[in-house]
């Protein structure tokens, strides 16, 4: 009885607002104080405070993650949100204690992936990354074209252009990130006047390559993007009854009730013509 | 009765076409001063006129300006309008008297203002305008986990990079800098060059960072113009009464329309037989 | 009587397929002459060549502007077509005999608009090109807004950043090229990391200017582009009765005959009922 | 009898997804290999594995071929797709036997096209591919219209600024190609300003060439990309039977029955009427 009386209160501070708000707040302050201390030439004192402000916010995040654990129904349900597991893992390996002047840097970049928990906290953040993670699988073979295609650039390119530069077509890997590198036209001439002096007629391989590129790429991105709004834009306006989805659904509905009605109406007429026939005939 | 007088000929001097006319005719005028002053080798007369017109032009927009104030129904009535205020502020600031070298620098940079009153007074301009206000709120919460992105990178970075190059990676402010420099992919492979020399793996911090931004960012772009431009698409066929939206929407109208009247039919055809019925029965 | 035939004849050939296929060869062959000269170490006898076929080319363009004119039903008819204007002025501006250096120069870049009448010869790239003259005025007002933009931004940088560089902020001109070259982001880095050593807060300036002008920009691309798009679309949709657009229309059409018919087929039922009452009622 | 019971075997195999899946393993085995060999300092055991390997591969996929062959209906069904004719000459070719340094290299390159077989085995990658191809013609003429636009640019500039500098405006293909890395905003600024010492007005050559070339090239672009995307939206919903598309038709249909079906009840209605007429009048 007890136990029940004591999971409804933690759900209340749960779903307080000034409980989510101080829960930004403290992610943020956490936050700050990530980005303060990359600053040189700040005193000790303030190093001090930092460090005791990180105790306080590490402390905070595990009660917060057990009071939702507590409020929730059971630890299967709230292992069951993605978010969850993902808000557990950060608080948990901010708990280990790091020592060490290797180990002390590690504990520092986990403490930055802190940061992420505002996306986890604020719900609209939490859709667009939702988005973002739907988008994945859709970009799925369109990606792994482009990494064909990037994968037979760099064999080419680190079978013929190895000689003239071992730091940009030295094996396939490097030649990769060059290709990379030209993909985004970053410097991308220099390396093509280099290769050019040795084969005139390399420019075919950079610009076959930046046109291929550019379109599939546009095509993955622009695509995805498009088709997304547009699937958004359907659903918001067949929810909300407005716009033109919604219209075209409403008289898609409107028009098999028209239907209906008018296989009604000839039913009545017909059997009415039958009657009519029949008073007629006997008379 | 002769300040209503006074007052209706004002808004007749306002609302005239050559006075608009006028307006934009000073204000170009005041664009091209500013602009010609910025040469150098320029002769001191000209200096002379530039002062002289510059007085005129700053009369002429307080005249202006009170042209309108006096117009209008009410000082409230005036200031609700925010181009109002704008303008206001614009001319209130160009007269103060700047003196001192510092100062006088001040005074030039205010004036540059005065060229936004194009935008203030072309209708057209206004639009596009509120338009790209309407716009801001549409991109917060992108703008928001793009910020998050930024900021997780750079304190990765200036946690990571800074023995390496303090230039680039010296706080976190510093490597946010860095990165958007990244994100325009200008000249970002030397910087990914010199990390790799120390962090042969530091390939992966820069390359996820590109594809995360171009993604999160042609996301926000495209999705918000593309909408936009759908927006006012439905809203102007709706308007016109001609296009795919409006012929829909008229459909739809008709559809409820034969509806009812379809109803009226059934009742009409149900009251027939019956009556028929009625008729036939007592026969 | 004569000229009657003639010109038949005359029009005759001009709308020949064999013609028109002339008249692009002779075009190509016309590049192609302008491209081979501008390799160097040519021999002198290729050079005869070209000059010989270049008076060639001159008097076919001619012979086929006459014909052309000739098959028209008027000057005025001919000159109609702003297409056959630029012809016209194309042809007789390489009439015009150069000689001396300065004027040779001249002279061969007037017969490099020669290849321009390969647009206004293939009938498709005339239309690309019409569309790209109709989409012009409709970014008006943006360029207008991005120009204003520009505008104060160069006034401003080159007010305060003038003493740090004259050759990137000289004059309000030199700055804007400077900008449009932050604009396409081409080493802004180095221009902005030179400011920020005198101002460190100019790092505003940079930012706040690549995101209005990309916004702007992208805007004003993107805009027109999917805008134009869809107008094309709806034609072409309308014309030929298929997709959504025809078949939206085509419903449109078909409720108002439904609608009609209906209104015919209820005042046809309260006749029936009426004239049911008026036997009813007697009897 | 017993080559009909082979070939009937050999489909079986074809369509096994077993076999479909070793065959993608092999091809990605072929280019692990291919990679792995581009790596510096590796072992001569290693050499001589791939060597094997190698042939290993070449047989396999020399079978694989035989195999589709004897499974298709007859030679010319197999060489009617032209992914099997594809297929075919990349397997033939590494049947060559390079030796000698110079074909050694060009035997490795065509080893390198084994991984496109990734293309051509992968069903869902072909789609894309084939979607790539039909994009192209659309293009075609767009594309023309970019390629005059570069010759007339590169023309004009081959013949003013080859005094300047004739590594980048020493003939028009030079040209054309430091116009290409001027389309991508690489390095161009350098390249303007070592011009305009000379011209000072030839920016007007790079800023309308860069406005133009945007234009076109993102025309074509989002074009092709927006337009393919609303044809598959298209079928895609006609073929579900959900979306508005599908609506839309659904809605078209059932229209033209709705108005099939008045004009029924109104022939019957008038019948009724004129029987009712002749009812009445006799009386």
């Amino acid at each position: 009885m007890k136990i029940a009386q004591l999971q409804s209160k933690f759900v209340a501070i749960r779903n307080h607002g000034f409980f989510q708000s101080f829960v930004i707040a403290v992610i943020v302050l956490s936050a700050l104080m990530i980005g303060a201390e990359t600053y040189e030439g700040i005193p000790l004192w303030f190093h001090k405070v930092i460090k005791v402000l990180d105790y306080f916010v590490t402390i905070f995040f595990l009660i917060e993650i057990l009071i939702r654990l507590i409020s929730s129904e059971s630890i299967k349900a709230f292992l069951k949100d993605p978010w969850n597991i993902f808000d557990s893992i950060i608080v948990i390996t901010s708990l280990i204690p790091f020592s060490g002047h290797e180990t002390v840097l590690l504990g520092r970049l986990l403490r930055i992936f802190r940061v992420l928990r505002l996306i986890s906290i604020i719900p609209e953040l939490r859709v667009l990354l939702n988005a973002f993670f739907t988008a994945i699988p859709r970009m799925g073979y369109i990606s792994l074209l482009m990494f064909i295609i990037f994968y037979i650039y760099a064999a080419v390119g680190s079978i013929i252009f190895v000689e003239i530069n071992h730091d940009l077509w030295g094996n396939i890997s490097i030649s990769m990130l060059t290709l990379f590198r030209i993909a985004t036209f970053e410097g991308w001439s220099e390396i093509m006047y280099e290769t050019m002096k040795v084969y005139p007629l390399s420019w075919i391989y950079y610009l076959s390559f930046i046109f291929i590129v550019a379109f599939v790429f546009l095509n993955m991105m622009i695509g995805v993007v498009v088709e997304t709004l547009q699937e958004e834009h359907s659903k918001e306006s067949l929810k909300s009854g407005e716009g033109e989805t919604a219209e075209v659904h409403w008289i898609k509905e409107h028009t098999a009730t028209i239907e209906a009605r008018l296989e009604r109406i000839e039913k009545l007429l017909e059997a009415q013509a039958k009657k009519q026939q029949d008073i007629k005939e006997p008379t």
